[in-house]
């Protein structure tokens, strides 16, 4: 196969993928906002035998031989494409490394995993789940043993996998600044039964009405609305292919308003990430987030920086106040804004407030260290979780329904994807100190629309798509490297 | 390649066919009813590229031995899997037969036409269209030759395409006996202009009202929802993937309430014929409706015979009226049967009543005959459309649109699927005398609901699915061979 050939090899198997791309966002969606109950066993059952041709795509060893050639001439490549062609290389080296068997093996294990862990969770049993979490770990553990490299070993190689280029060493630092600076403020939080929501907050909020203010926030994002859909669904999510269908969920409690409000933010955040990289992206595979941190670093810069400050609400809240007159009457902006900004000490990672969040990551991180360098087992994890909590939060988890049971993603396999989520809300200040530098981001949102913040991202981040890797982005946006010390400053300043 | 051989391999293929059928249903699912109008060009981009694979599993020579190879010893075959490679042999064969470039330049051709074909109805320019037609006429009698058997000759060959077993012997038959006995009831029936609609029916009902009693005709049709969904579009459709998963649309006009109610039960009766088939269908290509003419068949018999019918309003009117007191509380049962079974003449086949729509049909079916049999040329199409239409209906289109260019068929290159319209209203007139025979239909809808009906159809109809041929489906059902003398009883008796 010559440069040539391989090049046209290469674009004509990309196509294809891009279609099971399509294949598999459209399917999914439709699982989890139409299809009735009773159809998703056929669906999935179609969904499966896609899976193989999906398989058989990226397996193709003429996709590797294509991908070897063009390595090897990488020189002759665009920007774009010679990103690309570096990450296809280090995926295909990675699954060849991983034995077939144990791969399948896992992949079985996981399927049944999972309804166990809801069953363990359900019935705070956790030694239901002890079992296949153990062999969940020892994967992950063998994983580390295969994918290592000279400049990757043990948890590093996890870490890499969800987030190219950030290892222990950057985390370590990260999180070691978390500790010195936020647990003692963190501890000083009241406790959720000390911190009551106030009446006003639980009034009957009816559905449509935060679903029409919901629409309002998205206008105001300047989400386009002919390239993309909003719906509801159990949990709100962001999904789609490509810049030009991009789609987002919302599921509104009519007791708890707020929840919807920030939820469509978020998503919308994720949403303006897709809608805003280049067009000459969606030809590749180069489209879409940088990284699962990077993606998160614009959700909840949108939800946290931008959503909960007062220059927002200042502009909106009387929208807000027009959308429930008779709930909001006697609310005032104070108020409002005091609200949505409560910190507090909790057991839920996904109930956590801005303040508190990370340190629930800086938990799972140590474990999942401790998990893989074989110093702690997964049978004294239980007593381990508890320990640290306490040590962080200054409170234990009653049960481990609320403690160690209460995520999914070990149940799916995933070690070394937590971390990302505490990076996301780190990158998120950094880009925000970098974007205060150019312009006075919160006198921006006087004009009504967050315009000309999505411009600034669109600029700095949003147009790369994943065609740089996320550190060399967060490089060209902010000039310098990963600096958790934004974090920390913006975090103490606005909890002071 | 030896039986067993080509038993897996076929097998196998078939897993994926059915696959690439869920991911067609499902795209054009969410095209027509959810997809953003900016998305809809990106999305379609990636079905071409699967078309690729979808052709590439159909044409795949290894799949041809395979039937081949079955067929050759279908005897070892169970009964429905012999059907299925007979019919599989059958459209190999034939796709063999077509000259693969002629087939692509059609398909090119089709995709123009289209647009094409929308701009000539709306500025009622027939010129415009007209070389487009032409060659999609000349590209059709191409095909009466590249496909001709021993049997099947000239508009058979087309007719076959749409609805196997039917032939121009039975449809000169069918037709002669609707010019016979309808011509001269409907020259008598009065024009759209002279039978206006009651105040009543104009009145504004509500769209959200109008949903909710489509709901309750679902209901009352058994419709499964736990394995299918309804929603809006702009025309209504029925859609989906096996018995588990069938979707029907509608669509709401509020002047014109009427349209949605019957539309819903037009749908619903194309759904129950996808819901009540064998599930062990589901695992083969014999799934689904036998024909277009059987599956239109179903949705006209609810529509009709069971939806307008005063024994079924006698139950249910009272709920439409609770639905829409304030509209209804003037109207009697009375006045809302005659209504829904006005007669009249008009010009376009999708408006026309019941009694009026099959001579639609028989001038489309005249005027295929002639353009394939080259007794009539397209240039002198829209004089002959006219002259045949006054002949019928005793009127003459003032505009082309409102005649020979009102129905997109032709500009999608379909010759001989009109019939299967006509064929459907009178299996659904034999099939409801058969039924009769076992039970007094009209009474069983005191129960409330179809039950009784849907029954009777599924043990005799909808459990073969694709798994027989239409015409053997019609004679284990009713016991004779397709007789047009009931339809013509039933519409006579009814309109007397």
């Amino acid at each position: 196969m010559n440069f040539q050939e391989a090049l046209n090899f290469y674009q004509n198997q990309r196509k294809k993928m891009l279609a099971m791309r399509y294949v598999n966002f459209l399917s999914g969606w439709d699982m989890q906002t139409e299809a009735a109950s009773g159809s998703i066993e056929a669906d999935s059952e179609q969904m499966s035998v896609l899976a193989e041709y999906d398989y058989e795509l990226t397996s193709d060893e003429r996709f590797a031989q294509a991908v070897d050639t063009l390595f090897a001439q990488k020189d002759q490549l665009d920007e774009v494409l010679r990103h690309e062609i570096e990450v296809a290389k280090k995926v295909i080296e990675q699954t060849l490394k991983i034995p077939k068997e144990q791969y399948a093996e896992f992949s079985a294990l996981t399927s049944k995993a999972y309804a166990v862990y809801v069953q363990a969770k359900n019935e705070n049993n956790f030694e239901l789940f002890r079992p296949y979490l153990e062999k969940i770990v020892e994967y992950n553990r063998n994983l580390t043993q295969w994918l290592k490299t000279d400049e990757l070993q043990g948890y590093d190689v996890l870490l890499d996998r969800f987030e190219p280029h950030y290892t222990m060493a950057q985390y370590d630092e990260f999180f070691a600044l978390l500790r010195e600076k936020l647990v003692p403020v963190i501890r000083k939080l009241p406790t959720e039964s000390q911190a009551k929501d106030p009446d006003w907050a639980t009034q009957l909020f009816y559905k449509e009405g935060q679903h029409k203010f919901c629409e309002y926030l998205r206008d105001v994002m300047c989400f386009d609305k002919t390239r993309g859909i909003m719906k509801e669904s159990e949990h709100p999510f962001t999904s789609g292919f490509g810049t030009d269908d991009v789609r987002i969920t919302n599921h509104y409690y009519e007791k708890c308003f707020v929840s919807s409000l920030f939820s469509a933010i978020h998503e919308t955040g994720h949403a303006l990430y897709e809608q805003q990289c280049d067009k000459s992206l969606n030809q590749t595979l180069s489209g879409g987030g940088a990284s699962l941190g990077m993606h998160e670093s614009q959700s909840r810069f949108y939800e946290n920086m931008i959503g909960r400050s007062e220059a927002f609400w200042q502009v909106h809240y009387k929208h807000l106040q027009q959308q429930f007159p008779v709930q909001l009457r006697r609310v005032s902006l104070k108020q409002f804004v005091d609200y949505i900004n409560t910190a507090k000490r909790s057991f839920v990672r996904t109930e956590a407030d801005e303040l508190t969040y990370s340190l629930h990551i800086m938990l799972r991180y140590e474990i999942e260290k401790k998990l893989i360098d074989g110093s702690l087992e997964v049978k004294d994890l239980p007593a381990y979780w508890n320990e640290k909590f306490n040590e962080y939060f200054g409170i234990v988890p009653p049960t481990d329904t609320l403690g160690v049971l209460q995520d999914v993603h070990w149940a799916g396999g995933d070690f070394g994807y937590f971390p990302t989520y505490a990076l996301g809300s780190a990158i998120a200040a950094q880009l925000f100190h970098a974007m205060n530098a150019d312009f006075d981001v919160f006198a921006s949102l006087e004009e009504g629309t967050t315009a000309k913040i999505n411009a600034w991202l669109g600029e700095h981040v949003h147009k790369y798509g994943a065609s740089k890797y996320p550190d060399e982005i967060l490089r060209l946006a902010t000039g310098e490297d990963f600096n958790p010390n934004y974090y920390v400053e913006y975090l103490l300043k606005k909890y002071k």
